[in-house]
């Protein structure tokens, strides 16, 4: 006869790290580069399919029912029933180059938490469902996974994407099996999901900097991205006086010179603006620019704040330029909204937070993540853990393993809040 | 029996606007280019080598003497004896995609004041020389037709020179009959060249935009040109906050606002600073930019105000790398001083536009021309006509035929002045 199994409480249960350290230096070896020391498994390569069926492997020796869509998304389902699902998740895919952690672990970190369950005996109010979404990193331009799997795919867009190499989205998915057609099939009924949850490395360095072990995230930052054209005129850098330039360049650098004044004044603590390319014609050291286009992306975490932003660098950018005989022409590529986190989802993460007495701190995500896309479509949130250096996207990107599990439990005992009481709609 | 010839006297010369005219346009089809409207001619080509027997052609029928020395320079002399001589030119070689005007205007003028001369029944007092030098665009980096006649040409660096395409400045020199090695031995004695007086194009917007016919020429501006190597730290431009990022190109911005400033400054009314070529790594619109590479060119006519730009420039870009928490360095690709023209001809020149009633002014060239070499061995000078627009260095470049008359005047009497009073040493 078994001995009783000893009375547990779900308020003491911890991820077992070893297990969730183990399966992440599994899957960083699917698409791993010795050389750089980083991944290399952009989505729908043949590493990045590689990963999806190893993770499809452990979720079945977890104790998942385990599936692949037409999208790539893998969902791993567990708990009793085919009523709607709380869902934990992140992505697989990576950047060129890209760290071990970005996204993987919070899909790992979900699978973790439903194999810590099981093994603390909690068994949940509704079901749970452990999702790695594909193409979230933006190859073709989009978050495939979690757009198909809220039914937010475009179908003209889906058959007209393509990477930067000229690789049709189409062709990538049909090379590994998957269903383009299909994918516009997939939208999950609103009702279906009651949740999302994401654990992600904060890929920047405030928590880092501030030593901080979570941060419970508001919000996913709007924003907008500009190319910007400024028109003068070249001319012989040493026979033009000064005063009779019209140096776009001289333009710029004035405009540039505003953006700490313009967030000060139109923008808040959230705000950035960041000119990364700047191409200027004719290019020669002895002539005068005439020519200059810059590209410039402002972000924010609140809409209107937005809105001012834009109407400031709008209005900086012509004054720039009329100073300078200079004439300016933006043309606004993409203008996408800032998306809060739901309020049930933040409350229940800092209430978790709470009981294992981790300390966080509320702030904004500046990148994109699955959970914005989830956000249109159910209550949806994310933590945050930190990124040593506050890098990412490169083969150094780490975080303290004790930030992890500091992370991962926080992620644990939200997701067991969430399907201790009866579940509702 | 021939009529007698009425008395001329040298003060009613002229020149004839239709035969330096007729000359002007038949140079131009010469590397003309239909399709463009201007000449490429660049050093040594097929169409500079046409170009210069052309004009010992129309030297010969003019009654002087011509001949092409080792390095491609004509010369045409005329006027008796082998004494020391007043050389009268420019260059002939164009940029590609050039304009008609630059250079050639100096040498038809300076051909055109000796037919003059000779119709009006000049006898000059020492010999005249015509120059037309060859390779002054600097397609192999330095001028070496001028370098040549003044024996300035350095045969570590004749012996390594390269054009942009990598084509050795010695084989295109053979490939036209032209000896490097000879080139290295043209150097003339300092006492065979009396003076060098030189008509050019402003190719800048000055007399155009004050509407004055000749510009006298006070110096050619030195020239520093600096690479200058902001290093600060790529960013993911979302997760950044704006007090933690070091933004090589806010750096950069920060500096070249403050050009105005350091030239009220350190500078003066001849000041120029350019920032014409930027390069920046990433260059990607979402990353904040982690370097900049910028080049950074300063002219003044004083080389005492070169230095105090040199010092304020240096500490502008480390002020502003400072601000940034961005590293800075200055690589000095380059440091040309000023040369002053002679103020005996500067006086010569005043003396004749005097004589005839043209207004001019007094300015410094920002432009590089033989000129500069030439003012290290003999007296020399230059004076300036109208750049419609001040274009240049493109097959729009344009002088009123109105202005070139009159600048070719001031040369032709400058030089009757000079070949008037017994020629001193």
């Amino acid at each position: 006869m078994k001995p009783a199994t000893p009375a547990v409480t779900h308020e003491t249960a911890e991820i077992d790290l070893d297990r969730l350290r183990t399966d992440l230096e599994a899957l960083a070896k699917i698409g791993g580069n010795l050389e750089h020391g980083g991944v290399d498994r952009p989505s729908f390569s043949d590493a990045d399919m590689d990963a999806r069926r190893w993770l499809m492997g452990r979720m079945a020796e977890g104790g998942l029912m385990p599936h692949m869509d037409a999208a790539g998304n893998v969902i791993g389902r567990w708990g009793a029933g085919d009523g709607p699902a709380v869902m934990i998740g992140s992505h697989l895919d990576s950047v060129p180059r890209g760290g071990v952690l970005d996204g993987t672990l919070g899909v790992i970190a979900g699978l973790e938490c439903v194999r810590t369950m099981m093994s603390f005996g909690f068994t949940p109010t509704c079901p749970i469902e452990v999702v790695a979404t594909s193409e979230e990193e933006g190859r073709f331009g989009g978050m495939l996974g979690s757009q198909a799997l809220t039914g937010q795919v475009d179908a003209d867009w889906l058959y007209a994407a393509k990477d930067d190499t000229g690789i049709a989205l189409v062709d990538c998915m049909r090379a590994q099996g998957l269903s383009p057609e299909d994918t516009l099939r997939l939208g999950r009924p609103t009702d279906s999901i009651r949740a999302f949850l994401e654990l992600h490395i904060e890929q920047g360095p405030v928590l880092d900097r501030k030593q901080i072990p979570v941060g419970i995230v508001e919000g996913i930052s709007g924003v907008f991205h500009w190319s910007v054209t400024l028109k003068g005129q070249a001319n012989h850098a040493g026979t033009t006086p000064m005063e009779m330039r019209n140096d776009a360049f001289l333009a710029l650098a004035d405009f540039a010179h505003t953006i700490p004044d313009i967030i000060d004044k139109a923008g808040g603590g959230h705000s950035r603006l960041t000119i990364g390319k700047v191409t200027m014609e004719p290019g020669f050291a002895h002539t005068v620019p005439g020519l200059v286009e810059f590209s410039l992306v402002g972000k924010d975490l609140d809409n209107a704040v937005m809105e001012r932003l834009r109407v400031a660098c709008r209005s900086g950018v012509e004054t720039a330029g009329n100073a300078h005989g200079v004439a300016s022409s933006i043309e606004e590529i993409s203008w996408l909204r800032s998306q809060p986190c739901h309020p049930d989802i933040i409350a229940a993460f800092h209430r978790a937070a709470g009981q294992l007495g981790i300390e966080t701190m509320v702030m904004p995500s500046g990148a994109g993540h699955d959970t914005q896309v989830m956000a249109a479509h159910t209550r949806a949130g994310m933590i945050f853990v930190p990124s040593v250096g506050g890098i990412s996207h490169a083969p150094q990107e780490r975080t303290d393993w004790n930030d992890i599990a500091l992370g991962a439990n926080v992620l644990l005992h939200t997701a067991m809040n969430l399907t201790s009481a009866p579940c509702r709609g």
